[in-house]
């Protein structure tokens, strides 16, 4: 594949879309989402595995709980992957991941996940390029034993925002009441990483990409819901399920 | 490498060895074991995991029993598998193995494994070879993964007994009161298919390889024993531990 340069996408919706009906039709995308992870549940065949990958203040939490937040909770599970603790640290990288893996029938949600493992890890240096290409290895395969030994489909969605949004939406964390709860100081010395972030995740992109990532501009919440819903919606439906009949 | 042929290779001790030399030699091997455990535990950098294989009756609780419980029980766990839970069956075969992975500083042993997953599998015809393929790359996979990922030694031992052996001794728990408790009568089912196992186990030896299997012979118990804690002691004595100086 072509290396992906994350500076010539757009962070941007497109110019010629409407705000209005997108998000008119995103409701109707949620509204089959909702009925399609039922039938999910239902077929006990399937898995799905829904990776959310950004930069601070993208918008994780925000689509975790429009997007997500549409299905019924009982057959979804969200997982947000921090600072690993001490126990985790006694362990390989993937062995914290793998056991949140989701079952047949259910939907995972990562809030970050093993990626951050040769993301932070590499831009801070914790690593060395030998490390990561070794874990990078270890990450294609590990989602080859999903996808291949349980029948999982995996979703690797990056939120797309650009340094000017980022900056903005710090900002409104130090003055809205609302969303100081969310200000943390350490992110602004993170994004000062900028230009290191994305070096990493390019190369991410392009080592792992057996399972292919979907770059979402995400500087519209609007739109990033919209990109996300549809991607869930038409994945779920190639997935040819139908509900079990009665064993009589 | 070259394929090992099972039928080529010994059950019994070799015949110039001494009985009672060699048990006094394996108490000495079990203290030192001790000691390394201890060691391991206190450097907290590498993990040991045990594989221990071996058709019904080859001596595996026993092998455990003695040589394994001849060490520290806290930083020493030991998991069964058995015929997967409905949970497990719900996730990738390796998702249950992965989480009883060593930790750093720890020994785990595992009595039968993923090595399940292409033995009685295959011999039942519960999967098909292409499966059978797919599993073999996955457990090599996995296996790096430890090693390379988390340091850890990986042992896996094959108690290699004669047909005769066996027989002997399943007949021995239909007599003794003392073994009826392990006696099945599905292990005289399994026994009729001993030359399927042999093929399947061969197979399993040549394909996953790149941590080398240990073939103990296993008719006589003292023999065994002094073999796996002679490898064990050995191994551990490799791994060129220290105990930690005091941080002042």
């Amino acid at each position: 594949m072509n290396k992906i340069k994350l500076s010539s996408i757009s962070t941007d919706a497109p110019k010629d879309i409407s705000k209005e009906e997108t998000k008119e039709i995103t409701k109707q995308l949620l509204k089959e989402l909702d009925e399609l992870q039922n039938l999910l549940y239902a077929e006990h065949k399937h898995s799905l595995l829904v990776i959310v990958q950004g930069m601070d203040a993208s918008g994780k939490d925000g689509l975790i709980r429009k997007v997500i937040g549409s299905m019924n909770p009982y057959g979804v599970t969200i997982q947000s992957y921090k600072a690993p603790t001490a126990e985790e640290m006694d362990h390989d990288f993937l062995w914290r991941i793998h056991r949140c893996a989701p079952a047949k029938g259910a939907v995972q949600v990562f809030n970050r996940s093993h990626y951050e493992d040769i993301l932070i890890q590499r831009v801070h240096k914790w690593i060395d390029d030998k490390t990561a290409q070794k874990r990078m290895k270890a990450i294609n395969h590990f989602e080859w034993l999903l996808t291949e030994h349980n029948n999982t489909t995996i979703l690797k969605f990056y939120l797309h925002v650009s340094q000017e949004e980022q900056a903005a939406r710090l900002k409104e964390r130090t003055e809205d009441p609302k969303k100081m709860w969310k200000y943390n100081a350490k992110d602004l010395t993170e994004a000062k990483l900028w230009k290191e972030y994305m070096e990493m995740y390019e190369d991410a992109f392009e080592n792992c990409n057996d399972i292919p990532w979907i770059i979402v501009p995400a500087d519209r919440n609007w739109y990033k819901e919209y990109v996300v819903a549809k991607t869930l919606v038409e994945t779920l439906r190639s997935l040819d399920m139908e509900y079990p009949v009665l064993n009589k």
